[in-house]
């Protein structure tokens, strides 16, 4: 059987993620690395993988079936999610969700016209979570839904603290407010509030005679990111910070509460819930899974944008219809 | 826009709980309830419902766009599902798991000849459990999943209890090992006998006079049903049973635990949980969901059996495309 041939679009956590998740889905192999870095400049995780320039894609058509686009959703994806959908099959984890319609948009047109398949936002949130929260309400067409993140680290709300002057360094934490889920999970039905779903802790490391007490207030009463939550701040040493919050672990839960019955007089739970040790990790296997569905369907004359919504979950298993009736079902 | 004309085989608790579940899907009309018996006999759950005789279903093709079977496993569906792939798209719960593979050849056959789309075992299990078990091993290929169900109520383990001498009428309890879900989500992989996973708990009401030691026995050694399991037997009144376990609450997890990274250093857990306060109505829901995909995909041209894993999440929802990349992803 000839091997899914991956190409990686993006050497960062999550290109690296990619990498090393290839090696556990045994028809896929990587057929190379593309970057806008100096290729010879990378040094692959694991060994023998071919890097190339970004701009030596074009000349690749035929030697990659799908390319995973591994950079941000802030400004490597918006350009290179419509350059390589005229000319591979593409899977995207762009998360950006005012603009997905916009964006899927966009694809969709270059798509369809270069006969390629494109998956757009990926991953699990959007992605796993969405497909979630649509089979839910659909099961269940009176309740509510409800989505909680983490514990886990926010990527952007790091970077948002290491801008703060006097700041050297910073890991923020998601942290889902127990006593909101468990008013979900009873049925009460609430209307949450931002600061009523999701606490998050800061770990600071700041310069040397920095105001400690200027700082905190910087962080606490920053717009969008944090004024509107319950914020903690803890001062810690690099070494600290080096040892105990090196790692990028997330999860969260989708809960859908439903009512059934003449009288609505039946509740019903339905719950999704991911504990994750590497986000990276996790977003890249799931984009890996979707790069499988994107290479069959495109060989059975799909072509254009799909969300995951669009995807029957058996073109993401390396099993057979025969084998998923007999051993899944 | 027209409604989705939905007809219902079987007046059960499944066929009372879908007649129910068509008025929270605003999409959707019930055009008529077969039954095997004298319609005359039945009286139904909502008002101004028409009640047919199952023979008059091939006379009634044109008006009805879908037919949910609702019968038992056992005998009704094996024997409706072929009859009624020849006229109508269906929709089943079918739950023999052994069979499964074979039903769906028979069903296949005769729709693509009807030009009929049937979507088999659909519901929670086999059903929205089986799309659970197949993205999560997708998307964590190195790891093992656990499906553990309750706490909740078996009617098969019921009835095989109400057949034992002595019995005048029974309830039992499938109740998950909260020691096994623990080490599951720790990480340890066990490999779990049925013993280990699942608790039975039984209520029975005895006749006056039987020998309860002798009930006890008999129960508890019962091959298949209660033989390799941990059983608790309790003796009520017929009050205590009608009053404390008229309900069929069911439930229960699919837990995926898996590992990556370089070394497999990450671990990562996924859950899809239910807690439902009604089995027969939460099936039924489910049912319906896939009644709304299977009219859907027919239009289209889409022909022959499915399962829950060939069919795309979107497919299920009342929601547009752009409404739910706007929304829901």
């Amino acid at each position: 059987m000839d091997k899914i041939r991956i190409g990686i679009v993006g050497y960062g956590n999550l290109g690296k993620s990619a990498e090393i998740g290839i090696r556990q889905n045994k028809d896929m192999e990587l057929a190379g690395i593309f970057t806008r870095r100096d290729p010879l400049s990378i040094n692959t995780v694991t060994e023998g993988v071919p890097v190339y320039h970004l701009d030596a894609s074009e000349t690749m058509k035929d030697k990659i079936d799908v390319m995973l686009l591994c950079g941000g959703s802030a400004s490597d994806i918006p350009e290179q999610g419509p350059m390589f959908a005229g000319m591979f099959n593409t899977v995207d984890g762009y998360d950006t969700h005012a603009n997905i319609p916009d964006y899927f948009n966009t694809i969709n047109n270059i798509a369809l016209k270069a006969g390629k398949l494109c998956i757009v936002s990926s991953g699990w949130d959007p992605g796993m979570f969405s497909i979630n929260r649509l089979y839910a309400e659909a099961i269940l067409p009176e309740g509510n839904t409800y989505t909680f993140w983490g514990k886990g680290v926010s990527q952007g709300h790091s970077d948002a603290i290491r801008r703060v002057k006097g700041v050297l360094d910073a890991k923020q934490y998601t942290i889902p407010k127990e006593n909101a889920i468990e008013t979900v999970k009873r049925g009460l039905m609430p209307e949450l509030t931002v600061r009523e779903k999701h606490l998050r802790v800061c770990f600071v490391v700041a310069e040397e005679g920095a105001d400690k007490k200027q700082i905190e207030h910087d962080i606490v009463t920053m717009p969008n990111y944090f004024s509107d939550y319950d914020t903690d701040v803890h001062f810690i040493t690099q070494e600290e910070l080096d040892k105990e919050h090196s790692g990028l672990p997330h999860g969260g839960v989708v809960i859908r509460y439903g009512k059934t019955g003449l009288y609505g007089e039946n509740s019903h739970t339905i719950e999704y819930k991911l504990q994750l040790d590497s986000n990276p990790n996790f977003t890249a296997n799931v984009m890996l899974a979707y790069a499988r569905a994107a290479y069959r369907l495109n060989i059975e004359g799909v072509t254009g944008a799909k969300t995951v919504a669009d995807i029957a979950p058996a073109y993401l298993s390396l099993r057979s219809g025969e084998e998923i009736r007999k051993d899944i079902i």
